[in-house]
């Protein structure tokens, strides 16, 4: 294991998708945000600890990350809202562009959000095409296209620069969710025009980490952000008594950050920039394919099938099983921490930041023998709850 | 100084209405929070930490510290955000009442925010009356009253019963905005449709800690979260293609949580639960009485104004002098901690929870030095930044 990070003795940890590992530092800055930032500097350590400018900072270090300019990304809020604020913001500067385009069976949320972004607006509607046809489903009345860069469930990934050309030649707008990307795979944003993601899964940024929301330069003053709260304002401590919104991406923040999350995940940034990222990226995929080239080689249970295409795809891989409940909880009883989605998908996620070959060896060799003895999988019973994705 | 807190030797604190400081249990939550459930728990702390539930949990806990059921109220987001799912449902849910009103000078990301809503939903108006005045401003077209309960500048406190009354005396709902009450005043929301507040002032929950939001349980159902995230879904794990609302307040809810912000609120909160809030009231009353009352004994300074009056009000107290500034960085490098809001006004606010009679009497003893030694305040020079209110 990286020195960086010290995971619990005995533990494999392939659920890097759903919730990152603290590395050390990450830690550290939380006690000193608490104990230091907080308990000493009290009030005066939004000035002094920078805690005003946290958003936008950290927005910076993102963008960095995504192939954007540091004027472009803003930390704030979660996912939801930040992809709620994009999708409002653009049906009402293009009202004759009523049509929101969304891939089928991407992550929920998402689509949960632009139904109540087309409820709220009115004129709106939301219509779904299959993932991987989506470009020919854009046209004169999509005023925007969303889609996740990684699936969170299949784990593979879309070519962004032609999807997002596919939108343009149409004239619609595309938002990227990033979230099952950033940390995972290389990212370059290109010409896209809005894009979302958290930072508390490969990023390890945190339970529950503020999301981000990147908005090209080229919207911004045209757009619009709808929760138009205190801290998108041109001049927050005027306290002037109407709204005026802030140049740029900082008009896309609303109310004050929760600081004790952000110092988290500006940590885990902050770590995760020291990675050269095609690097990393490199790294993830080679452990992935270690894990499942060994599973391939040994074929211990044909009922076993990879649902993750070989590339390109995001860092982690799917497979399907017909007891895929039962065998993560028997990889779970012997360290190996996975995860199960309904119907039958189970999901393991590599992150080099944490995971080294030994890792992934031994985690195949873990699955190998709990599909090859039947027993083991059915004493595997023992309800356990949900983990968020 | 109470044993819970410790605050930094040689200062007085009287800027709890912008900024609480940290139980010492808080800072242990937090701790185990990030180097036990995340670090070590991992994932499944979601689960085994109760870190789903938080949202609800705490909501429940703030429910009983404000006179309403625990099924009424939830932790999510921030105030603003919380104030636009009101305002943008409110408005939806009754399109023939179109207008919102506001008090005139009350906190601005309040007024922002509804400006966003309105703007947003398009048919809508948003007005302003004085603060005392909105009875009478309240007509027929009122979808929406909205108003805080304490105001942030000058500390008077609004009549809750009546004012109520009044918007429903014209069909009108009443949102009230709790952020200078909870942990400062008693707070009964009697027959209030909605409210919402902030967990980071005198309730000590952490810098940008999150929001809380209640909905009177009347309105569940009826009324519909236009940010319709898979937090607020009837089964978010069951990753349903369309958004189904979950029943009750749980609706409200958008994205993932931040659980660090989270675990530092909640054990503020447990905190405060431990008091009995009428007396905690009294007491916060008693130490401003006690500050002000040596001062207007003293009267050091015919240009030092008392701007807040003496009940109904909150828990701080506001003066005007032409010097504010000059005043407050006096005070300040003399460990007594106030804050100043241009032009000319100047806040101290007082909690019993750390604060002790005392530490009252000594402050108010720096003020009226510093007023009595008009050198001193020409000294004050030196700029400093904003502070959040």
């Amino acid at each position: 294991m990286n020195d960086a990070f010290e995971l619990p003795a005995g533990v494999i940890y392939l659920l890097g998708h759903s919730l990152g590992p603290p590395a050390k530092q990450t830690l550290d800055a939380v006690a000193n945000c608490a104990g230091q930032e907080w308990a000493q500097g009290l009030a005066a350590s939004w000035n002094a600890a920078g805690w005003f400018q946290s958003g936008r900072r950290l927005g910076g270090k993102i963008a960095a990350l995504i192939g954007v300019a540091s004027d472009e990304v803003i930390v704030a809020d979660c996912v939801s809202v930040n992809l709620y604020k994009i999708a409002v913001a653009a049906l009402l500067a293009r009202p004759e562009r009523r049509r929101v385009l969304i891939e089928a069976d991407g992550f929920p949320t998402d689509h949960y959000i632009l139904e109540g972004a087309c409820r709220t607006i009115g004129h709106a509607r939301l219509d779904t095409a299959p993932r991987h046809d989506l470009a020919q489903a854009i046209d004169r009345n999509t005023g925007l296209v969303v889609v996740s860069h990684v699936d969170y469930r299949g784990g593979d990934r879309v070519n962004m620069e032609t999807l997002t050309e596919a939108a343009h030649a149409h004239g619609a707008w595309i938002a990227w969710d990033l979230s099952h990307s950033l940390g995972a795979v290389e990212i370059d944003l290109g010409q896209a025009d809005f894009a979302v993601g958290c930072g508390y899964k490969y990023a390890c940024g945190g339970p529950g980490a503020p999301g981000f929301l990147f908005v090209a330069r080229r919207h911004h003053g045209a757009l619009h952000n709808p929760i138009s709260g205190w801290f998108g304002h041109a001049a927050p401590f005027a306290f002037e008594p109407a709204y005026r919104a802030s140049p740029g991406i900082a008009a896309f923040a609303t109310g004050t950050p929760p600081i004790l999350s952000l110092a988290a995940l500006e940590a885990a940034i902050d770590h995760l920039a020291h990675q050269d990222q095609a690097n990393l990226a490199q790294a993830n995929a080679h452990l992935g394919d270690l894990f499942s080239g060994r599973i391939a080689a040994a074929a211990p249970d044909p009922d076993f099938v990879r649902l993750t295409p070989n590339q390109p795809r995001g860092a982690h891989i799917a497979y399907t099983h017909t007891q895929g409940y039962a065998l993560i909880q028997a990889l779970i009883a012997r360290g190996v921490i996975g995860d199960f989605r309904a119907p039958d998908v189970v999901r393991f996620g590599f992150s080099a930041l944490y995971l080294t070959a030994q890792d992934a060896i031994a985690a195949a060799e873990c699955v190998i023998d709990v599909l090859r003895d039947g027993g083991l999988l059915s004493q595997a019973a023992a309800a356990r709850g949900h983990i968020v994705t």
